[in-house]
């Protein structure tokens, strides 16, 4: 396909690599700040323009890759000629590409984006479009770049945001929560590190319920009361050690 | 070392497996239950007993790695001679082996230990001794089934202990609450497992606070109140988004 990357971000970045790595070409990068524009255009073989009314009219795709609030104004001012185009958001409706074109749809990256990081992880795709043959299209562009794709229309791809957010924003919360802790108590965070990891990487062969350990599935109250103790001068991570307690105890049975 | 395993849980047995493996000798297994004992001894090429008063006395390590509320019970009847004892507990102190040897201290693994998983992880270990020299004793024989080891004390123990409760026990009920959601709402869970390992992974090389991504962060109300009109209908994990919601709020800046 012949691409046209609207937007400079972490996700217009890494998609861009992505689709240039699976042999689309990137013809042109939108970007309102000239220089991000250049910039990523220059790293992804592009052209740029930074005037949404001088992109490219000959692409085959128009990927709209900006923050949330911004794709509305982009597609009302992005003219393609009824080419199709797409949106990248997991929690904003593909209709808010309506005005802009005949042909749209939704190509969601569910994964956690962020172009410092060296290595690339695996990206899962949820597409949707306008039409049967948007969708087709879309699901088969989305297979040229990652092989965990997956059709979901507007609720759906938002209840999996949701589902995203809780166990990859605020997982990671739980990591910094932990890190600062460690860091007042002087102890060692690292040495954390392969658990988290084991954590995570069971997940791909068991059920999580069916791997819970710790304390609070087996009830033990001892040790409880000697977290809670170590809290006390953490009152934030006393509400959360509790709220966690509480809800393992609720999952699994208050017995 | 000759070593005696005193149980047959998780923690005995995959120990075992290492301290097999490192090439020291399991010369007996103590269980409770008979038929336990004779299991764990048979994988682990050892004899077994299910008394107590019948533990081999010539052995160099006497290993405790049964329940935290057993540990001072089983220390009242040991009888070593006075030889290293040692406790796998995060949060039990050191002291409760004191009745039953002159030379104890603790081997705490730092992971979730559950012998169903097929890929044994990498096992950081928390060691402490009674004396001087049994520390040093324990931190070398720890060194042997493991490169991560950390000397620590009862107090940096337990505050480890609870550290790996919220980044294991909480991140993993973080991941059975999703999929539970997914479960009722009909998306599939899976979709999420790149996302999450990538979020663990990308902790090796990054501080968990500097790449915290999410609604919250870029304090995203309009995605935020999308995600709580889908929660109206899951009141537990609306309370759980609400408070993530505001401690990452909390913790960047609430502007």
């Amino acid at each position: 396909m012949r691409i046209v990357i609207i937007g400079t971000g972490n996700v217009a970045t890494i998609l861009g690599k992505r689709f240039l790595a699976a042999e689309h070409e990137i013809i042109q990068v939108y970007g309102r700040d000239r220089l991000h524009a250049e910039e990523l255009a220059d790293m992804l073989s592009a052209s740029f323009t930074h005037d949404l009314k001088h992109t490219d009219p000959s692409a085959d795709l128009y990927v709209i890759a900006v923050s949330d609030s911004a794709i509305a104004a982009v597609a009302a001012e992005l003219q393609v000629n009824n080419k199709l185009v797409v949106h990248t958001a997991g929690a904003v409706s593909k209709d808010v590409l309506s005005s802009c074109s005949k042909n749209y749809g939704v190509l969601y990256p569910l994964q956690s984006l962020r172009s410092e990081l060296n290595e690339l992880p695996d990206i899962p795709f949820l597409v949707d479009g306008n039409t049967e043959d948007d969708l087709t299209l879309i699901t088969e562009f989305a297979g040229t770049v990652s092989n965990q794709v997956q059709q979901a229309n507007d609720e759906q791809r938002l209840k999996l945001h949701l589902a995203a957010v809780m166990v990859s924003n605020f997982t990671n919360h739980l990591y910094a929560l932990a890190k600062a802790y460690c860091l007042q108590e002087q102890v060692d965070f690292t040495m954390l590190l392969p658990l988290i990891t084991a954590v995570a990487d069971r997940l791909h062969e068991h059920e999580p319920a069916a791997v819970q350990t710790g304390p609070a599935i087996r009830n033990d109250q001892a040790t409880i009361q000697k977290h809670l103790e170590l809290l006390q001068t953490h009152p934030s991570l006393k509400v959360m050690y509790t709220l966690f307690t509480d809800s393992i105890r609720k999952m699994y049975g208050e017995s």
